[in-house]
């Protein structure tokens, strides 16, 4: 953040730092053969300007002025769960229509849809939009005709991070992922739970959270 | 960063230094009745701390341990013009079915829909599907008919901030926002030019960015 102008041995101390640390100032003096009392002024200006850290017992740690760095890891922190929505959800057996208007009354962007209360399949408004105007009799064929199938179903875990799932939506351009788990039913039956919904809405939410705070 | 126990002295140093700030030691001394000799070490664990900075001729300032604030910055640092993409166009008199094809040609969520050159109307995947299904001819109705049309459209401006137009977007529950510029022309006609587009996906694909730098 300061913008300071620093010094060949200043610029070494980094670069010591950066590769062994945390490290004392004796064991730094030791690798530039000078004295501690020569790098007192340099380790001064390194640990003030944010550079470098010092702890007590420990020794000197890099810091860097990295804000990208920081950013990246309060991103990364933020966890699916936290953060994801009430997902949507019709069966396989629901008409095109019907699920068209789900979408309307829910006021969603895309619907996961059910086979024994497993998740089987996605459908977004694109999907029902080509349905609309292919010429099919939309009242008559079940959604499960043209929704997308699993297993070509991008999904994640609540244990994800926010990042995560905004580079799975990019990535592969859908506009939302389901967010299940993987459980075995005491009727013996297998496969992924619904439990939320990751959309760009929930992303483009967090971001303007992380702007306002 | 480092999570350190101040004394009380630190903590009234901060807030000294948080409200009269930039402010020299000696300053800082005389306030508390101190010598400069007494605050030295506080000063250097301040600043070892990364809790305040130091220039020298300036005095000590409030950095804080604040990754929202500098995550904040960030967000509203990204300008508009920096993320946009090219906005698909239609006009006023394009069918809804022509409409729905460019939607699909085009693979994009929401299209803008112009008048004599100038921004007149939005509309997106949810209006047409809505259309589709509403019995209507989509092959002789113009989208001018179904479309969201101006004053009632959330319009950005190029030097808007990626936070200004993420929580206009939360806020009003679009998908997409045009941005434009107000004009005048040389036949003496005014209004809004379309210059480019900014969706959820572009702010999605932004948070990408930050989360991988």
């Amino acid at each position: 953040m300061s913008n300071i102008q620093l010094s060949d041995r200043q610029l070494k101390i980094i670069d010591i730092v950066k590769e062994k640390g945390p490290i004392t100032s004796e064991q730094i003096a030791s690798m530039l053969s000078v004295t501690r009392a020569t790098l007192r002024p340099d380790l001064a200006i390194l640990t003030m300007s944010g550079i470098l850290d010092a702890r007590p017992k420990v020794g000197y740690f890099y810091v860097g002025i990295d804000e990208n760095n920081l950013i990246s890891k309060k991103l990364k922190s933020k966890k699916v769960e936290e953060m994801m929505s009430v997902p949507i959800v019709v069966s396989e057996e629901a008409t095109v229509y019907d699920t068209i208007v789900t979408i309307f009354l829910e006021d969603t962007g895309s619907v996961f849809v059910t086979n024994d209360g497993f998740l089987s399949g996605v459908v977004s408004r694109k999907d029902l939009l080509k349905s609309a105007i292919g010429g099919m009799d939309i009242n008559k064929i079940p959604v499960g005709i043209i929704m997308t199938r699993m297993p070509n179903i991008i999904i994640a875990s609540q244990n994800d991070s926010a990042s995560d799932v905004a580079r799975k939506i990019i990535e592969h351009e859908v506009d939302s992922i389901p967010v299940v788990e993987y459980i075995k039913r005491e009727d013996g039956k297998e496969g992924y739970r619904i439990l939320g919904k990751i959309s760009k809405t929930n992303i483009t939410r967090f971001f303007v959270e992380l702007a306002g705070e």
